[in-house]
């Protein structure tokens, strides 16, 4: 069975599909020395644009896991995320704080998708 | 594409389906002055209403993320599953210790769950 | 609806089948003594070995959580990782410290797989 990948890597693949669902990894800031806010953008404009790529759109986003460094940060990424939102179609969510790969690094979000039918 | 969504508000849907699959969001406890035993017990109970909500059962359930905020509350989380769990279908699972939302909550799960053919 | 299971035991299954996609338990290394290396190992044969019993293969692979209970060992992880994966496959990847089960568990991971259409 070949799986559908986006962009893959020597090391993982930026979405890999099984049928009409795409599977993300984890999409991450560039930009470090930021702050939450700033962070928090950062990850949502990659993860649109990773949809896009799909042929998908905000609205086919199902659920995503939203991993913070520091549960501090939580109000910070809600009032950006809160912006960001498709309120008449939102996603099931799920936030934790786990520390994330690189120092500096605040915001990690985790999301499947689903593709539409005709790609 | 327009995914089915359970119970969606302004920041995220209970649940999000793709074709027979059902992403769920984290749930969580209610009082969060409880213990892990009280805690797990509501996030079970949550959790069975949603799949009965979505025309789903517990046996259709097919994984789990839990998410405790102090992985010392693993054996009481252990005993309250155990009696829950249906021991003729058990879920795939995963349990790692993740810093919750609000601060008493010691227990989260996120589940996938398979939707009846018919729904 | 009778979901296929793999290896279930009274409290979980080593996969649940939902149509053609797995959902596999978190994978956790048997040497609780051993470093990063011998534990990533471990967890990837592991992963192997339960990729097979589903009629599947490494390049089914679509999404991998890894769980580390120290980020420090992240270097230590990829290295493994990186002998391991299928360069032509990779799947999309999510890596986050966790606190794990037991002492001494250095690195869990937790996997969605394609099955074969004739499984």
């Amino acid at each position: 069975m070949t799986l559908k990948r986006l962009n893959p890597g020597p090391r993982m693949s930026q979405a890999v599909c099984i049928g009409d669902i795409a599977f993300l990894a984890g999409q991450v800031p560039d930009d470090l020395g930021a702050d939450i806010t700033e962070q928090t953008r950062q990850v949502l404009t990659k993860l649109d644009a990773v949809v896009k790529e799909l042929g998908a759109d905000k609205s086919d986003i199902a659920s995503i896991q939203v991993w913070l460094a520091d549960m501090a940060d939580f109000q910070g990424m809600n009032a950006v995320w809160d912006e960001w939102v498709d309120r008449d179609a939102p996603p099931a969510r799920a936030t934790g704080g786990v520390p994330l790969a690189r120092a500096g690094m605040r915001v990690e979000m985790i999301a499947v998708v689903a593709l539409p039918k005709s790609v």
